[in-house]
């Protein structure tokens, strides 16, 4: 058989109507708001009859610090769920969307790759059901009306340098990250300096994923802090009178979006916030409705654990009272031989030295998941150069951290490849082993919460901040913040805030740059290191070479 | 019975599954891709199947002057299009769609009014099928590719200061009318001042709607000139080589949208050109699948007959091989009056002495149109507050003109109400008498032709241009463009210039502003007074109330 592309393969996927897929769920038809014939919206109405049904049991997929070698942390979220259906639970899968403009500098993604992939892939790379969409509609209106404020007499006393909202696009524009406005005479208002971020980048889509119906999401949209006065107190959406046109935007963004796997098995692929300035998560109106019709949720959060699986907990298991069953956590010999020193050009030879002296990286992000009460088990994603002698290699160390690793080849086999995690994942969760709790509790101060991540996720010594952030902590606290979580953006290469610092490093200390409030999605974001909210284009983008071929399928897009 | 507003009796539609109503068409389910149950895209492959098909009849509606009493020149292209059905001719709809910044400025437009709506009003007025959400992406995605390639190194040598294409948002925000992109140093590019458009103010939405095919498309998509070099070359879209990504992300917004009347006839909703900058028709692709698919085709044209018509004769007609069967002019009792002096508070009195003074109004769009070969009719869109007297008077001056009026009640009746109107449209239609042709041909001298419309159709005196302007032109049919229609932008309100005066007007000039040059599209605008391509905020947006009620209903958009 020649190599197939993933793309490839998931155009020749059979898939089955997507009012089929639901149907197996127990979505009636009326429920369920097609577009096109392979995806679907689940409604409001049908989501609140679910309130009283028992909840499925949560696996959360994560991962080692990703290396260039990539680990294949969606791939294995597609494996497992289709793994865990192979052998008769009910699952179903829960990933995030992908955002449009990053297609157009690099080649797009797919969702999941090989025989674990969710299909349809194009659109699931363009405008799918059209959510990124709205979010930016409903997160410009909101600008726009902020200026519009100002313009028609600002009785609310906006300070024009103390506007906090920017806007959006699903674009990679770097021309847009620092402009000025309302230049152009009187009749366009009064200038003053902002930008655009990208869309995934706004607090809107992190309140979309973190609002558990529509009324939630208007309260919280209502929340956000867009602006202050001139004596620095807080001006909010609400009182705009924005949250009410928000939410009518957003109400089908809101909704559950439902496709499937090559094997046909059903997936929920809704949401997509920042894994740095935002908590990485698919939806948890999404995760919640998978919860309510399947034995089985599998998903995933972004980057490695020490962020996403740390916000997964911190940030969406605590807002959504969620309580996960058991963790999974990816690694490829590949990257742990990265981890171990090996350069990108040499991962083809076998180097069981560096597999040893690499996995200590997966080692921490193991004690760190246990310490949330979430019972581990390592996926070896196998890449065909791997050999035997490296693969034991992690087994043994993980082994010697007390947990099992399981060699995984959903890539090439599908679900067959997979049966052995999928089994060890039913005999975890059904243990009864996990006692999942946060790591701090609400009420701690904001700079401790920041202390006990960076001392127990990261092994940090130290936390280093000014005292202007220190006092913005504080500030917020009497200002009724407190009791929120902390969402930190760090690089996602290391544990340190270095991205070089691969590894299990300890020693160092954890320098914030920044603190800002999300008082919408509900969390202070903790900025250390240079964190981009809007990407530019490579010099050559992907955008150059993509074009419908003469079969009207899109070309150059992956 | 109790009054009912437009957005009640909509919710009370007892629409039918849309795949029923592609079905009455002959569309088979598997090339109808559902949007919801209530709305649906065409494929191409389908639309492509249809070429031999022979062609129905292309019915035009336009309008007098539109004052503040409104004409109801969409209520009739559906009342017609019901009424056709009702006498047993296989009719469908072609109408523009809604734009969605404007709706959280003042409330939104319903697709017609009364018992002869277009349904489902709310997904019209909010993202409907995403296709405006398209055309915003592939419009700023040219506009991110632009200054990109001035990043890397402008091989190209594009002129920073001549970069015509600017970006668009689907949102009324004076703001970013005129802004200055690219501050904060090295790494965002090089400072440069621009501005944002509506999205129906793109050149993109225009080529939309002119392009057959997705193949036309991103040909046209490629012609735009997007900026000059120091020395004032052109510098194209297809030089970026933006065209086939666009051409991708325009895909599925280039097929047609299905939805239903009242009456559960077929109405395709699709694109929506400015009236001004741009054509202001439905797409071409809707308009001709439309008319390989019924036996009557209604569609309709932006503003009066002025613009609208002669627009939709001399730009989509001619660029797309239309030929127009029969003609209807909309007029109203109270907009006769208007035109007659009577102010808006004084309507309700009987005036027929001022009815009769308005007419001449009404006279000359029938002249006008009659003057493209097109048999006419006037519809007399009833007001429950017309006199007898009244709608007898514009009957005698219509009659006077060498056509018929004929009074229509669909608005409270729907198709019962217009019947008369349906029946005087299949004998204009069926008599052979339309023999359309465009008002000038492609080889005159582009300021010859604006002459020509200012002389036959507005009935100026004379155009006044600066050397500038006649020199731009010069340039432009040197360039190889003096082919190409001009698409006027001028004030809706008066066959003039001065949107106060009202009546048929004459002896009055035509000063051009500005020239502009839509390679894509295939036109060259001439701006005649202040033409808005940006709209913000009144005092009180209809953001301000717009809501989710208590039953899950918008609220405030209507």
């Amino acid at each position: 058989m020649a190599f197939r592309t993933d793309i490839e393969i998931a155009r020749d996927a059979r898939k089955k109507p997507i009012m089929e897929i639901g149907a197996a769920l127990g979505i009636p038809a009326e429920h369920l708001l097609p577009y096109g014939h392979d995806k679907a919206k689940v409604s409001q109405s049908f989501i609140r009859s679910l309130a009283d049904r028992p909840d499925g049991k949560l696996i959360l997929v994560t991962a080692i610090n990703p290396t260039p070698a990539g680990e294949g942390k969606t791939t294995t979220t597609v494996g497992l769920g289709d793994g865990l259906n192979r052998i008769g639970k009910k699952a179903v899968i829960c990933i995030r969307e992908a955002s449009l403009g990053p297609n157009f500098g690099m080649k797009g993604g797919a969702a999941g790759g090989g025989m674990a992939q969710v299909v349809p892939m194009e659109e699931m790379n363009l405008h799918f059901t059209g959510d990124f969409h709205a979010i930016t509609s409903a997160h410009n209106l909101l600008s726009a009306l902020i200026d519009n404020h100002i313009y028609w007499g600002n009785t609310l006393g906006i300070d024009e340098r103390r506007v906090m909202w920017r806007r959006v696009m699903d674009m990679n524009d770097r021309a847009l990250r620092d402009i000025v406005v309302s230049l152009g005479g009187v009749s366009n208002g009064f200038p003053r300096q902002t930008g655009f971020d990208i869309t995934v980048a706004s607090e809107v889509m992190a309140i979309l994923c973190l609002s558990k119906d529509l009324e939630d999401l208007q309260k919280r949209l209502g929340d956000i802090v867009v602006a202050y006065t001139r004596d620095k107190q807080p001006i909010y959406c609400r009182d705009l009178k924005a949250d009410g046109a928000m939410t009518v935007l957003l109400k089908d963004a809101m909704q559950p979006n439902l496709v499937q796997t090559l094997e046909n098995n059903p997936a929920f692929v809704h949401g997509g916030p920042f894994a740095n300035i935002a908590h990485g998560c698919n939806s948890v109106i999404a995760t919640q409705t998978a919860l309510k019709l399947g034995d089985y949720v599998v998903t995933e959060a972004g980057f490695g654990a020490d962020l996403g699986a740390e916000k997964f907990f911190d940030i969406k298991c605590r807002k959504a009272g969620l309580k996960p069953a058991a963790a999974v956590i990816v690694a490829t010999v590949r990257a742990m031989k990265m981890n171990g020193g090996v350069a990108k050009a040499d991962l083809g030879a076998e180097n069981v030295e560096a597999v040893k002296k690499g996995c200590p990286n997966l080692g921490r992000h193991i004690g760190n998941v246990k310490g949330f009460g979430v019972p581990v088990v390592v996926a070896i994603n196998h890449f065909f150069s791997d050999t035997e002698a490296e693969v034991q290699a992690v087994k043994d160390y993980v082994a010697g951290q007390g947990a099992e690793a399981i060699l995984c080849q959903h890539w090439a086999k599908g679900s067959e490849g997979i049966e052995d995690l999928a089994r060890k994942v039913v005999s975890l969760a059904e243990s009864g082993a996990a006692h999942f709790a946060p790591l701090y509790p609400d009420d701690m101060p904001l700079f401790q919460k920041i202390e006990t991540i960076a001392k127990r996720i990261y092994h940090a010594d130290a936390v280093l901040a000014d005292k202007a952030i220190r006092d913005q902590l504080k500030a917020w606290e009497l200002a009724g913040y407190g009791h929120l979580p902390v969402c930190m953006a760090k690089t996602q290469y290391s544990f340190s805030t270095d991205p070089n610092l691969r590894g299990a490093p300890t020693g160092h200390s954890v320098p914030v740059r920044e603190v800002r409030l999300s008082a919408g999605a509900g969390f202070v974001v903790v900025i250390c290191g240079e964190i981009m909210t809007m990407p530019g284009l490579p010099k050559v983008p992907s955008a150059e070479v993509i074009r419908l071929n003469d079969q009207g399928f899109v070309e150059g897009l992956f």
